[in-house]
């Protein structure tokens, strides 16, 4: 599901042979909003990917409450290439470009709530193969509240400028990419006792 | 295949950058239909995944009967994506929209049947990894039965009322989604056994 | 890929809602080849999955000549959607339809042939965990050429008959979906292999 | 994700029923370029499918890094059909032609690169269920960055001749199916190792 919502993000690329200029001209004219809007979704929609496939991997018990808030966190991720399609059309100028990018920062504020209440569901009743110690459950919790204060944020942010609201979205792409050091307690761990497993991402 | 389904749901969105008023008009006016159709389709059809999943996972022996009955019941969650844009393209008013829902109730009364099929196989012949005691057998089938009922009467509802029928298959998805209590037999031992494997839903 | 594929044939429905006439008259006058030309092409990729499914959990070795024989094999099964639209588009009349259904036909002799060069692939050097007797090898691959003579000769029928070539096409499907007998000898012994294996078909 | 990149490929067939010549005429003359790109983008992205697969079963640890690896070749590996599209929508002729190859041969660049990352991971820190002995590290890379020169070859011909840097691209892909040589160090040894696991390529 996540493979084929992120293999459609690129849907969005159309060239047209007559009346738009040369292929060059709309490679680096036409398609950047496109191209932009397309990496950060790429990268937004991996990040929770590889964090969903990480946290799954944890999980030692599978009922219907988890498949359902599966459904929940991907009822937003499948939005995305739509999200991501509309931001590309208004190319980040003007009134309606600022509410793409609001539009676009809600969808991620879904993805990130979904992928929060499948975390929060792994923390009980020793749903994990490898429990997380009690004292990492509120920095954790806290780190999801964090990120859920920034997609708020951005929305107003993108309300008001929609380059900016953007760049905030693309800020917080970098910033999960880099940010996975070795010593951040949740995902290390998560690390440790991934490495049992074999598995492919396909 | 569920996947895939579920994922081409969303691409019914499209927004026009000129001649359809702004952005914000367009999400909340012109899109509304889609949005409506999308949830019920989005829920209708991850009831039935979950449902194929739990369901899967207690089968003991595959043989290709069961191969081809899953293919019975993917050729209507196949079709699923297309009787959901044209209930979002009828807008719910006019004979157009009726015809429109009624051909979206049949779809799910086939994805239904096709699940029922599944389950009637299941009950024999030892073919569950923890059988079904006999005495469960025909309150399950009542249940199939009645889910049938309802989708042939929200058929007829729709014939008459476009808004009536599609509520009716609106008021379906919500009681599938509230319903699975613990209490109840056939899914309850399914979610207790289920609790042994380990899986991902992507 | 098979899901993919399968799925992506539903593609080709589309409603207008204007100009067309009602929606009652589109379905049962406008889309009708294109209901039927995805019937015979969801069977015949169906026919074609459960088999490879069946054939491939047999398979104890997996090398990179089996890797590009099944390259082989998906080549066709990825042209099928845009086959099965083109004959959908001519509507089974006149000399383009004669062309389109040759076509068809062509691309399932294509997936026959690919689907019989992984299955010689199987019979040798012990690839099979449950070797299929030598005396068995023979009467298989008369099958197989059969059903290719079956395709070419659809090929044939279609240039002069469109009707005609697409009906042959439609009575292979359903005679594959109905001979498979307990008593034929290959499929027979995979489906009692195939009883120690748990899988899912999503 | 292969497997809808790839399926996705043939969406760029199209037939248009009036003003564009019989069928015959279209498949043959409007439609060549579209199936020559196709077929390279096909065997390409299948190349490298089977190259991931079998590197990807020799893993013994698999980590966020590795996620993330697969994330940046991925990346590549959706922008290939509109890639493809773009090479056939400018039909090998003119200076958007040269542009559009160039363009695509970047792609198989990106996509080479990042697999190139892969190996690079798997070859460190007993990553690898059986170590490549060190001195096979180099002939290894050294085969990468050779590849690597190749694509960079291929864009500059591009630029020059359309045609010659589509034809230095098809050889490649020909050359990659041949060339799986039992000789061959590294991919002889994933070959031995392979045999012992069962999977499907679905």
């Amino acid at each position: 599901m996540f493979a084929v919502a992120i293999t459609l993000l690129a849907f969005d690329f159309t060239i047209h042979r007559t009346g738009y200029g040369t292929l060059a001209y709309q490679l680096t004219h036409d398609l950047w909003p496109s191209f932009l809007a397309y990496l950060v979704s790429f990268f937004m929609i991996g990040i929770i990917w590889v964090n969903h496939h990480v946290l799954i991997r944890q999980i030692a018990v599978v009922d219907r409450t988890l498949l359902f808030l599966n459904l929940g966190l991907l009822m937003f991720v499948v939005l995305i290439p739509f999200a991501t399609s509309t931001v590309a059309t208004y190319r980040l100028a003007g009134a309606d470009a600022r509410v793409s990018v609001a539009f676009y920062a809600a969808m991620f504020l879904g993805m990130s709530a979904g992928f929060g209440a499948i975390f929060e569901w792994t923390l009980h009743e020793n749903r994990r193969e490898q429990p997380l110690p009690a004292e990492a459950h509120w920095p954790a919790r806290i780190r999801f509240v964090g990120g859920g204060v920034v997609y708020l944020l951005s929305i107003g942010v993108a309300l008001l400028n929609a380059v900016a609201g953007f760049a905030v979205l693309a800020l917080v792409a970098v910033y999960y990419i880099v940010e996975r050091t070795p010593q951040a307690p949740a995902p290390a761990q998560d690390e440790a006792a991934g490495t049992a497993g074999n598995t492919t991402a396909e």
